[in-house]
């Protein structure tokens, strides 16, 4: 069985959309990553650091859902990371209306013995050398994915670079690809990216898709179609997850199979909008996943009557 | 052979783009559907109207392609209908720079006899009562597709109700779709237009593809990624030509079929972006298009390792 190690951040978020507010709920990159992934029945462990403050309870629900987390670091009398937003009407654009870095601020990440040899790594969105940190603390992965967003272009654009260089994978936005590669095209745009490091570029248009690019090759994975977006807070992260989850189940880093991956990766990320924060996540069953991949290929899948 | 009944504008149109800029060169909504549905060599007819001023070999260019002209008017002493238009620098959005309705403000549209049985039926972007007069003067087709645009929905958005309410399929973009359903979710936008009533409820979404809807049933084609696009103008009416092309050319118009129909629409459509005005359009071979066809099955098709 192949071993997923994740490193992102495990926080509090209090969420605003037009369909109501949250107090303080369970978040962070880390989180989102490890539930989606943990629909593969995989071996997954996740590194991160929460304050005094963080419930127990959320810790048990990551366990729950068989996420090892030795590697989370309880910082004794330190606050955890929080972050506030606010969605606009469309939910396509939020204002962060808080943000306390907290235990997050001098956070050094230390890789579980027993996880140093995982195969695949997930580096979800955080300070670029701390994901190089644990970079460096891992033996020879197989497949290493980052997610990261405009926030670490704007202001450690040359650490963020040294992470890219030395990944197999990056999933970013359109308007971060636009903004890394200074070309509105894609197409261009991703293959600026892959000069960079990664041999695949991943490139998440949020209602609008995914794009897959390798090489000369692309796919693109279109978002489920929803009545009603409810938040989409950790959509992106949750599509990480569900890309790496089920890379590291079927143990196969093709192009072919990576295909697969970011269907399961939108396949999960539409489910995690549906309410607020990790919700939807929580109860999620093998049998919804899959009725709603059987919904994904009637949505995308045809036979021409020509050639 | 089944034959297809075209409806709209046959113009001059001035195109800018931050590519380059056009003269006066040959446009409308009739000329994108006409070519784009010759590719599958069925029988059309386009109904349109131009001034004394529409060069011959504008229309010999029509004739060429097979579509039958005879039901476009030329009006003696009159001026073709005039379009000049300005993209953005992302070519999502243009300006309207200059519209003269000319020969058109008078158009009364007379089938050809022999078409007035065409067993499909493309009313192109006009007048609401052009398309509603062009309806009545045909027996009971088997298909009939509707496309509009926001301005008649400005308009004359209850005349524009009424051929909506008599037509099978109708094509608008996403913000006509919000537009005429007062609904941002494009799936609750769908459902309010099928009880306006079309059975299916295209949806075209530019680069970001399109959807079809039917009752429960949903369908995306993505827009193949282009490298750059270099001229939009006309990409929806290829879009709508290549759909009920194909839907002619295979005489089956059920869902299923109607997800290929999508699927050509959208092929097509990614060819007339690459070169202004109808130019790509132009010497487009059918060796191109099932080339193309292949991307868009690779782009999009997908087979997993766990169900």
């Amino acid at each position: 069985m192949s071993k997923l190690l994740i490193v992102g951040t495990v926080a509090f978020d209090a969420i605003e959309t037009p369909f109501g507010k949250t107090d303080k709920i369970l978040g962070g990159a880390a989180t989102y990553i490890g539930l989606s992934a943990s629909n593969f029945n995989i071996d997954s462990a996740v590194v991160s650091v929460v304050g005094e403050d963080f419930p127990d309870n959320y810790l048990d629900l990551l366990k729950v859902n068989h996420i090892d987390i030795k590697g989370i670091e309880v910082v004794k009398g330190g606050k955890t990371f929080f972050w506030s937003g606010k969605y606009h009407n469309d939910l396509n654009t939020r204002d962060t209306l808080d943000t306390q870095l907290n235990v997050l601020a001098d956070f050094k990440p230390v890789v579980p013995e027993d996880y140093k040899d995982a195969e695949y790594v997930m580096l979800g969105n955080l300070h670029p050398l701390v994901q190089l940190s644990v970079l460096e603390q891992v033996n020879n992965p197989k497949l290493v994915v980052l997610d990261t967003m405009n926030f670490w272009m704007d202001n450690t654009l040359e650490d963020l670079k040294k992470v890219i260089a030395k990944v197999d994978v990056i999933t970013i936005n359109d308007e971060e690809a636009r903004q890394l590669s200074g070309e509105h095209s894609l197409v261009k745009a991703a293959r600026i990216i892959e000069n960079m490091g990664p041999e695949y570029v991943v490139i998440k248009k949020g209602e609008h898709g995914a794009l897959l690019f390798n090489k000369e090759q692309v796919f693109f994975a279109p978002a489920l179609p929803l009545e009603e977006v409810f938040d989409p807070t950790g959509a992106g992260d949750t599509f990480a997850g569900g890309f790496i989850g089920y890379l590291a189940r079927t143990g196969d880093i093709s192009f072919e199979n990576m295909k697969s991956a970011i269907i399961y990766g939108s396949n999960l990320a539409s489910f995690c909008v549906e309410k607020f924060g990790t919700e939807r996540m929580q109860d999620l069953s093998n049998e919804e996943v899959s009725e709603r991949l059987y919904q994904f290929k009637k949505l995308t899948q045809f036979e021409t009557q020509l050639d």
